[in-house]
């Protein structure tokens, strides 16, 4: 295994931040909390943001920008919004540094202090919602379908690369509409968005699902969730669409005239995934020996390398075979650095979690034959070089699928059904995953269950069974189960 | 003429504000000095983006993300480069916001108040080298081609709509390399991609020139620019490219390992351009019935208008019309709202700027023709409905071309040769435009004449042919010609 990695078992945590450090997607900064997303990060980011990019404008979505700093009194427009954000806001007061009268250097300059404070930006309802005031007047103005991709930040203490930083990017939609059955239908077109990027991108299984008041977002009606499951049984919310009902709309006074003629109050929808994407997508496919990524995401997904070094017979075939591959869409990167020898640049590509390596030997080719190495099982096998592109072509989907289903039936494995306290505390600190239990519909219950287990319930999932039960906890009357986890 | 937008001739200023906000790219927001880019405007910003990124990473440059805060005392470690940006910046103070005791709102909590303030970032020099610091040991570590989309923040006082405001959206290459040589060939690669895509994207001539030290980058050896010229004959700064020597090299501590094992500071590179570049776009083409956008970068190239009203018979054929374009990878909208008439679409396409109109009525269809009319020239032919889609295909080229050659026209016009100092104030005052004239080298000079005519250098041009001449303003020897304007 990679020297430079700490193995899953020894330290799942250390894992993940050696992982994401030594095969390049991100590090941290001289500014606390905040992560330099390096280019091999940012690379496999550009391709999950560019699919999504597409999958919002193929149902209707428009991009635009709005500011990233908010006047304080438009984020307290919103009584539980500004209560669930308060406390990690980055605060801007001045707006001019100056020389200190005694030399030493640069200080604030009094003079320049702003008479009212700005936020930089934890979420963008509030200036959003002022400005959608001036753009709707009438229902011919609606639906507004608006999506935005922005820094955000909110301050936190204690960070994790991608997972948790003070500053990340993400995407946040903001959509206006004549009623709330269609701001609820949108939200929910939204989260199906989201689940099918997870699956079919990110090769992620997720079980789509309902917050409970605990866990919505602040200034919600209701919040839906994506939640996936991490190879060390912590679940994982990737991505969340948020039905705010007319919360935002009264804030901002923002009312429509309708065909009838009478003046209502918009309804709302925003959801939003952010680079916190990036880490689920490591902790859910990567082993000790790098990453594994997804053949649709790999910024690279077929590196071929000379064995045991570029000579130019080897080159050539390696030219050739890149062609037809780059013919097909494939992303190809041939290595021809002749200072390292084949073992390192195995152990690099497996770092990287390339998708397929080829290898191209003098013994091969005589054979008319090319080593192929898949990075998701590490197996190898010889194939011919003749056809060699609708061979991989064929594979990166076979890898991508593999992707999925071993993740589901991991995910798959560990969803556990538990009737009583003591099973629920015994799989939650051994078996892990995702908890299946009743539980009595209260956030106090909820709340003592946090308290004692650090498990929350993740969602009521949708089209849930309903069943008599009792509550886990409380042994009081419930109608469902919810599932329960520990989570990033 | 637009009732909406301000004639040209009656207020420049106006009209380009009005076609701002009439057409819908950005407007004002509520916080003061930013502005919002509303759905229209963005669309056509993204494929300026779309088309700098593919520029990029055509010439070797990779993507990455540093953090929107910088440390004070990172700002202060370059001399120059402070000093220029020190009183434009917005500094952020705390990280909490908290109740009043009295109950009456929220406060910044002083308890928040941070160690060392952070700076929102007006450039990211200084955060992307104390980075580079971590990444760069050896000779094998560069060059190092690295670019950031972001946005950045330089407190305005006076703000004006994408040319002049305190956020704006941009993108900033950082380059670190083992050679002065091999920097100063990357600032003008860089310069050469930024005059390729304003002239064959934006339709937009420039003129490709370096700095004088007065107009140089804080913290640059030689700031190379792309001049534009406007309708009114004021100058535009589109983009810049900045050798930086090894002043950032030096001030963050990055030396590396030189194949020969001597230890030597890397030399940089930093090129910019951004959301500016719609304002010259705005500027350089439109008329006063609106935004004129030349065809590769519209997001819709041809608009139907079924007249006069979308009857079946018209939309069954407007749609195969359709089909035929797009299948040609033309940018196609059909307007079938019923509720306004010919009259009223026509008016808001011209505004919007689409650079092709299609009107189909009966009497064209039992003729087998079809309505052309081209914005750029606001000539309106017949043609056959068969073969429509390589007539539009070619004119859309034809368009692109026109409004290159009629900017370059209007540009070449406003160059004059000028002699005097009277001469000089006459053509600054009467033609406006560029004013070449001889100039003695000096910085006082210049500061002399930018008083007296609010007209600065805009560039020394590339290969300038020298000559002997005498100052126009001190009468000094001068051996060559430079480049006057009043500017954005």
């Amino acid at each position: 295994m990679s020297k430079e990695i700490t193995p899953r078992a020894e330290d799942y945590s250390q894992w993940y931040i050696d992982l994401v450090r030594k095969a390049g997607l991100a590090d941290y900064s001289a500014v606390k909390g905040c992560m330099v997303i390096k280019p091999y990060g940012f690379g496999i980011w550009e391709n999950m943001r560019d699919q999504l990019d597409r999958m919002f404008k193929a149902t209707g979505h428009v991009n635009a920008y709005f500011p990233l700093l908010i006047p304080k009194s438009f984020l307290s427009k919103e009584a539980a919004h500004i209560e669930g954000f308060a406390k990690e806001c980055a605060v801007v007061t001045h707006y001019r540094l100056k020389n200190s009268a005694d030399g030493t250097g640069l200080i604030v300059d009094p003079d320049a202090k702003l008479e009212e404070e700005l936020i930089i930006r934890p979420t963008s309802e509030t200036i959003i919602w002022s400005t959608y005031k001036e753009w709707i007047q009438s229902y011919r103005d609606l639906p507004l379908l608006i999506n935005q991709w922005a820094n955000v930040v909110r301050w936190e203490m204690r960070t994790r690369l991608f997972l948790r930083t003070t500053e990340f990017l993400w995407q946040e939609g903001h959509t206006a509409h004549a009623t709330r059955e269609e701001a609820i239908q949108e939200t929910r077109t939204m989260l199906d968005v989201y689940a099918t990027f997870a699956e079919e991108w990110m090769a992620l299984p997720v079980i789509k699902g309902v917050k409970t008041a605990n866990e919505r977002f602040p200034g919600a009606e209701d919040t839906y969730t994506i939640e996936a499951l991490m190879q060390d049984g912590k679940a994982l919310q990737a991505g969340t669409s948020h039905f705010l009902g007319q919360s935002f709309a009264k804030a901002f006074n923002v009312q429509f005239t309708t065909k009838e003629g009478t003046s209502e109050y918009v309804w709302a929808s925003s959801w939003g995934v952010s680079t916190r994407l990036m880490g689920a997508l490591v902790m859910a496919h990567s082993d000790d020996e790098g990453l594994i990524i997804p053949p649709r995401l790999a910024t690279t997904q077929v590196v071929i390398i000379p064995i045991p070094k570029p000579l130019p017979e080897l080159t050539e075939v390696a030219d050739r075979i890149a062609s037809e591959l780059r013919a097909k869409g494939i992303r190809v990167k041939i290595d021809n650095d002749d200072q390292n020898r084949p073992g390192f640049k195995f152990a690099e590509y497996e770092k990287l979690g390339i998708p397929i390596r080829l290898g191209i030997g003098a013994r091969d080719l005589a054979n008319g034959t090319i080593e192929v190495a898949r990075r998701d099982t590490r197996e190898k096998f010889s194939t011919p070089v003749d056809g060699i592109a609708d061979c991989i072509s064929a594979l990166l989907e076979e890898i991508q699928q593999n992707m999925l289903a071993r993740a589901r039936a991991f995910r798959d494995e560990h969803i556990t059904r538990v009737d009583t306290w003591e099973e629920f505390v015994n799989v939650l600190d051994t078996k892990f995953g995702f908890v299946s239990a009743h539980w009595d519909g209260t956030s106090e219950t909820e709340d003592l269950i946090k308290e004692e287990t650090k498990a929350t319930i993740r969602c009521i999932p949708l089209n849930n069974p309903q069943e008599v039960g009792t509550c886990i906890k409380t042994g009081k009357p419930s109608t469902q189960r919810v599932l329960f986890a520990r989570a990033y």
